[in-house]
């Protein structure tokens, strides 16, 4: 598709797919683009100028806000809510099921009848999760925290934190633009990169003014 | 494929699989779908009743019983064995090479020649292995364990164990149903869930009549 | 394409695609199989005598050499070389990016303008680098060294170490033939299978003659 044929363009028209991606849903941004072997479920939510990768894969029910970018192989399932400006490295895996068996064998018995298994995972504007981490469902990762590569989340993680290891452990802080701050006085911290500044207030790590 | 049609086909025949999956063997069982993007290569078995994510793909020589779930990215390889009830996550590794180098680099030598690199796993009846799990060849996993997601399991299971963590340790018991058994007397243990018991018996944990 | 075509053909042109596969760029050498869902992009380059597995991704900028045998959905990004004689297991993982977020969100800022958050891997003739495995950009891995399934790796490995673990860690030693050395006298080394020889030189470990 030109850049012409996508301004004009509605919403749910005005995204860009390779040929073999398969996009079912009515509900991809304008501006986005699905790559090759990725796939849009019906029923999934992906907002504007968004990045899917190729072998993407977004389930019915998840939900992509805007400016997201999803690296090759990510999985998003039912219950995984990706809010604005979220980069999910390559092959990073979430999970929406705590005590998963296949609901095909009888062992089971009535666990995936309704959706009482379902056990959701959101990801909050600005963060990052590092390429081939792994999620665990009922987990928040919080605004601008960066998941280290090959981590295991097994808890919140909150705003601004890198957390890193298996199971991971928050081992720092980041900046807005993704660099490592530095601490300084009374725990407040700075941007190497940009220079923000950012303040402990009532347990948070906070940008200041 | 209708429901009708699966139900008038034969074995190998009554499975359903997305236009855009590759399926080559005969030996797939009735009802088994295959998504989008996997392959089933000729000289593989998989049962009746199986989900097969996309991307799967299932190595010639490799085995797979009836009602298991391989969900997204999921790879199994020649000389692993599924057998029924099994759940294997999304993006979950199995390996079956213990000292592996490139077969076409001269170091190899005589290596791959034969079989002899070749080291399996065997998955048991029920068990379940969480997403972007890494699962060391030369291991079997035990009737009902749970590997956890992310967990790299470089030795056996018992069976309804829970093993977390890298490498992989026992942190836990799980039921058949999948939740965690909670330790009463004795060691005995009992689901929260579904009130089956459990008693240890010759060092295995055995479901009490 | 028969073997006689393959002869027949000119580097860029005696490379095997299954249909399925995306192959754009015209440096991809004689020999080479390029399998299901595959993609090689436009101004990757890849050597002579590959195996490049269903969903293997490589892109622009991103350099193989020959005799490399790419397991099923590894991807490699620009910054990555891989020299000859090298295996990389299924799933494992690279990155390119120590502080990655999304390059269309406001707060990334001008990073992604030019090409200085890009920092490389360099995988050395004969490595292996196990399934499922995470490799930091940044990193060397070393001449035939061999890196566990599933380990993390944050820093360089060494010539023939064993780098096991998250984070991973030496724990050993191999062989160019891919077997665990066993130690001797004065740090000596010897291959239990091939009888090759090693002994350390300034701090490295070297084959004798």
């Amino acid at each position: 598709m030109t850049a012409e044929a996508a301004k004009g363009a509605g919403r749910g028209a005005g995204h860009w797919a390779h040929p073999t991606a398969l996009v079912e849903s009515r509900e991809v941004g304008e501006g986005t683009r699905v790559w090759a072997f990725a796939h849009v479920m019906e029923g999934a939510r992906v907002g504007r100028n968004c990045n899917l990768g190729e072998h993407v894969f977004v389930e019915r029910g998840a939900a992509v806000g805007d400016n997201v970018t999803l690296k090759n192989n990510v999985q998003v399932w039912e219950g995984v809510t990706i809010e604005d400006d979220v980069f999910v490295g390559p092959s990073a895996v979430f999970t929406n099921d705590r005590h998963p068996r296949s609901p095909r064998a009888e062992a089971a018995g009535a666990r995936y009848d309704g959706k009482d298994w379902l056990e959701g995972v959101t990801v909050r504007r600005g963060a990052s999760i590092g390429a081939n981490a792994t999620i665990m469902c009922g987990v928040e990762i919080g605004m601008y925290a960066m998941v280290g590569a090959g981590a295991v989340v097994t808890r919140a993680v909150p705003a601004h934190a890198l957390a890193v290891g298996c199971p991971a452990r928050v081992a720092g802080h980041v900046c807005r633009c993704g660099q490592t701050l530095r601490e300084g006085d009374n725990g407040a911290q700075a941007c190497p990169a940009c220079a923000r500044r950012y303040v402990w207030s009532g347990g948070d790590l906070v940008e200041r003014d």
